[in-house]
């Protein structure tokens, strides 16, 4: 064990908290991301600032709130001006590389503004979320009718045409996609086809191809400066579809049963209800789709702990973990039926709830290997982790999380914070305008205190409340009943106080507001003085003097 | 009459809204003032968003909240990224220039992260609030034992010492000090020396100086782009002196009587309390120094009006009135010793009201000539106000304000504001320090919703609260009496509701939102479709197809 020289920052993408087997789950078995638990610190009640991949990650990326930094869904543009972990990083003379995936859309009006081009270096980070840029690729070569879903060019597209994979769009037509009885493309888009095996070598598809990609780099930085590399996955992810041997791993008597109840639909909140009826909740509601999807996820996330093991193994075989600070968590879950929902968005545990764990070389992390931490932690402290351990302070002005080393270092923890906070902005999802809702009116506000989960909607709804004490698997929401209007009143005052924060006054440092108190006088900015005694002598000679020619009427 | 080419945004500091004749002054005679007023509409209940210069400005300047822009006080820059009104009029085809003071701070290190320099065009914008420089001048040449309030240059000084003016500043020795009976200089700091006549030949003051270079401004453009000229005054800001014969134009019985009522220093707010104790609340709670000062205050109100009346003989000698939009307006008003207190900082109307009036040349406001509006109306609202006048659309994703083209036009105007807000950001004072308060703590929000003026103080305080029915001149705080509590949960509500806007999400427009509703499988994503049959044929068609070769296992 050593000192932190670098950080691996590795991300899945809809990996649930609960499918790891250190986490507990009964049947998913992730002997490698035990490991680094065994290793590290789990940190089991983690939050996402919002259950959505772009969304989410503009929070990692920057370490604020999404109501702070504004890009609030998938290809909402990072604004031009945020500043985000790289450069915070790159201040303390640690490059930031990105390897894989951001969902990052840049703000190519603010750009343009600003007469960044992002063919310049600065551009180019601006454009990359502040990442210099090993490889990118998103993951989701997405094609309809009008178009691919994203225009950004897809290394990993390139490489599987190189590999001899034929057609346009191997992503889809082999990375993505089986083959049915009749020799014809079964799309991993549809969900018929979830126990599929890919058309792929199981070496050439996302993960490891993405894993080996990473390798290259640490490899190709030996010696280099010291740096973070964001290993950013596609999976376990969307399309539901895996190659030979992880898509047999698991069957359906491998699906644990879905954290549901009748009663959720009877009088159910009406954005929970819109999200419960559209296709991904009815989809996600049938068991048959569940007994066939949820083995395919299963296998994409054992394929997702094998790379991670091999990862490890070079790790330990380089000696990368003596000077390596490794992350490994996810932008948010999938409810896969819980709640009668598809997908994310809302804020079940099953959505919003992530995986974190964190592995710390120091010798003054060596107490807590190994351990589990429940404190309340949200995504936006791992950009002040990052800071601190890599010798610099974190900038709490512009910062809005706080470094978890205390855990890490299991010192003592005082004044942690009363709650997490998430949001989620539906107002560019269709759904939004059958609930007859406007641009600004489609948004949730989630409070959790580590007890109660309190959702703030707009639009004119009643909030939703949970009691996880009584309630764990929050199936009864007391938003709809008498009798918790105290509650509902402390946790808005915690929103209230929340959404009033200076978040945006990160121009200044509290240093410098601090040290700017009471000098205006020294600077000869006197205010209120009538007569020249009341003034200290230096600053009484600074405006005195004789009065020179008279040029009074 | 015509069209709108041109507009002249006209700002005084420190002037009150009350300090005009044609606002009902009973003894300050502002015919020019009124002349505007005569040819457009005032508007009565207008408010800025910080009573504080540098705050305020940022906000007129960039058609956002404080709580927005994050500029929350003198010299806590605004942040890279944020756009300004010569930015949305750019955009037009209409250039932006500068005459005078905007009190902004540039943000260097986001310009730095970002590349900017501000020898370039792009970044002399940002580094000057997005205006292009004609002249620059802030108007605070100050000096302590620590230096220069303000390090940039000041064209004034300069242009000063070119007429003969003798010493290193004559902004301090000739235009901001008068000379004692023993030929020393009396400074303008002072109070007691309000009354001399600066030593100054009238035409070489401030006001008649920058006046000059507004139509120097204006000459030199004639033919050229359209442009909005903002002609920024620092008076009648302090250091109250002012040259023959404005000095004497008013004496102590023009002086109206203060607003204050020694109820007021009865269990005050903490904070009000440590306002009204700091030394200008002492000082201007003196009738000796409000009797001295005050007519050095109408002298500077006098001559600023005198200027505007050249100005308007310009504008209407040039034919400029024809297609020039002019507003006239200041940046916070000036307590003169009402309510116990000097300078402004909170939100008494004193304070935190500001005259405004705009003069629209098209046919379409003949209507509403010489009227008076008494819409509740923000300095926000200034911006669109530019945007729609010189044809374009307001961006609503950005600017927070509304366009006051229908009271302009006489047009019906419905779901306007229900109330407007403002801030203070006392972080940066030794009162904060004194009050136990962090630089988080020491924040101010008011909300006015036309009757009741409700002000929430952070740091553990009560709310403050006022009746403007009952108590018009805000004499009783009600927040320290019982009875009132369901008007100030209402009030919080309303702050509440204002603190959750999607204040950050400027890089994507409503109409971009609305846009992507239920496009995202036309680009090929499909989420939650379990069969073909629920594709539409042609997205379908996209995802089908022969297999080609088989990879499997």
């Amino acid at each position: 064990m050593g000192q932190i020289r670098n950080i691996l920052f590795v991300m899945y993408d809809q990996l649930r908290h609960d499918y790891l087997s250190c986490a507990g789950h009964p049947t998913m078995k992730t002997p490698n991301f035990d490991r680094l638990a065994a290793m590290g610190v789990r940190f089991s009640r983690a939050y996402v600032q919002s259950p959505v991949c772009g969304a989410s990650r503009m929070s990692f990326y920057t370490g604020r709130y999404v109501h702070s930094h504004g890009a609030a869904w998938n290809n909402f543009p990072l604004k031009v001006g945020e500043a985000t972990l790289g450069d915070h990083l790159r201040r303390l003379g640690v490059e930031s590389w990105l390897v894989g995936k951001t969902h990052m859309r840049a703000d190519a009006e603010g750009m343009a503004r600003l007469g960044l081009s992002p063919d310049s270096v600065i551009g180019a980070r601006v454009a990359d979320c502040g990442f210099d840029v090993w490889i990118r690729d998103d993951g989701l070569v997405a094609e309809g009718p009008e178009g691919f879903y994203d225009s950004k060019r897809s290394p990993y597209n390139e490489w599987l045409r190189q590999q001899g994979y034929e057609g346009h769009n191997p992503w889809h037509s082999n990375a993505n996609s089986g083959i049915d009885e009749n020799g014809d493309l079964a799309s991993g888009w549809l969900l018929k086809n979830a126990a599929e095996p890919a058309n792929i070598r199981e070496e050439d598809s996302e993960t490891p191809w993405l894993t080996r990609q990473a390798m290259a780099f640490i490899e190709g930085h030996k010696g280099g400066a010291p740096w973070l590399c964001h290993l950013s996955y596609i999976k376990p992810h969307w399309p539901y579809i895996v190659p030979a041997p992880w898509h047999d791993l698991y069957g359906p008597d491998d699906v644990v049963p879905p954290v549901r109840d009748m009663a959720e639909r009877d009088d159910p909140h009406p954005v929970f209800n819109a999200f419960m009826n559209n296709q991904p909740g009815q989809a996600f509601s049938r068991d048959d789709v569940r007994l066939s999807v949820i083995p395919a996820y299963m296998g994409l996330v054992a394929q997702c702990d094998d790379q991670f093991g091999k990862l490890l193994d070079y790790l330990q075989a380089s000696g990368r973990m003596d000077d390596t600070m490794i992350v490994l968590t996810s932008d948010h879950g999938d409810y896969l039926g819980d709640h009668w929902m598809g997908e994310k968005d809302l804020f079940h545990d099953p959505s919003v709830r992530i995986p974190l764990i964190v592995y710390d070389p120091r010798p003054e992390a060596d107490r807590t290997r190994g351990t589990v931490c429940d404190a309340l932690v949200e995504a936006i402290d791992l950009a002040p982790t990052f800071v601190e351990a890599m010798g610099g302070v974190p900038p709490a002005h512009v910062l809005e999380g706080r470094s978890l080393a205390p855990f890490l270092h299991g010192e003592p923890v005082t004044g942690w914070r009363e709650a997490v906070f998430s949001e989620y902005d539906y107002s560019a999802m269709a759904l939004a305008g059958n609930l007859g809702l406007g641009p600004n009116e489609a948004r949730l506000f989630m409070v959790f205190d580590g007890r109660y989960k309190f959702i703030h909607a707009e639009g004119g709804f009643r909030p939703m409340l949970f009691d996880l004490e009584t309630d764990p698997q929050e199936l009864v929401d007391l938003g709809k009943l008498p009798g918790h209007e105290a509650e509902i009143e402390r946790l808005e005052r915690m929103l209230f106080d929340w959404a009033r924060r200076p978040a945006q006054r990160t121009a200044i440092s509290h240093d410098e507001i601090l040290g700017m108190r009471g000098k205006s006088r020294r600077y000869g900015i006197i205010i209120g003085a009538v007569d020249p005694d009341e003034l200290a002598p230096d600053l009484r000679a600074k405006i005195s003097g004789r009065a020179g020619r008279d040029y009074r009427g």
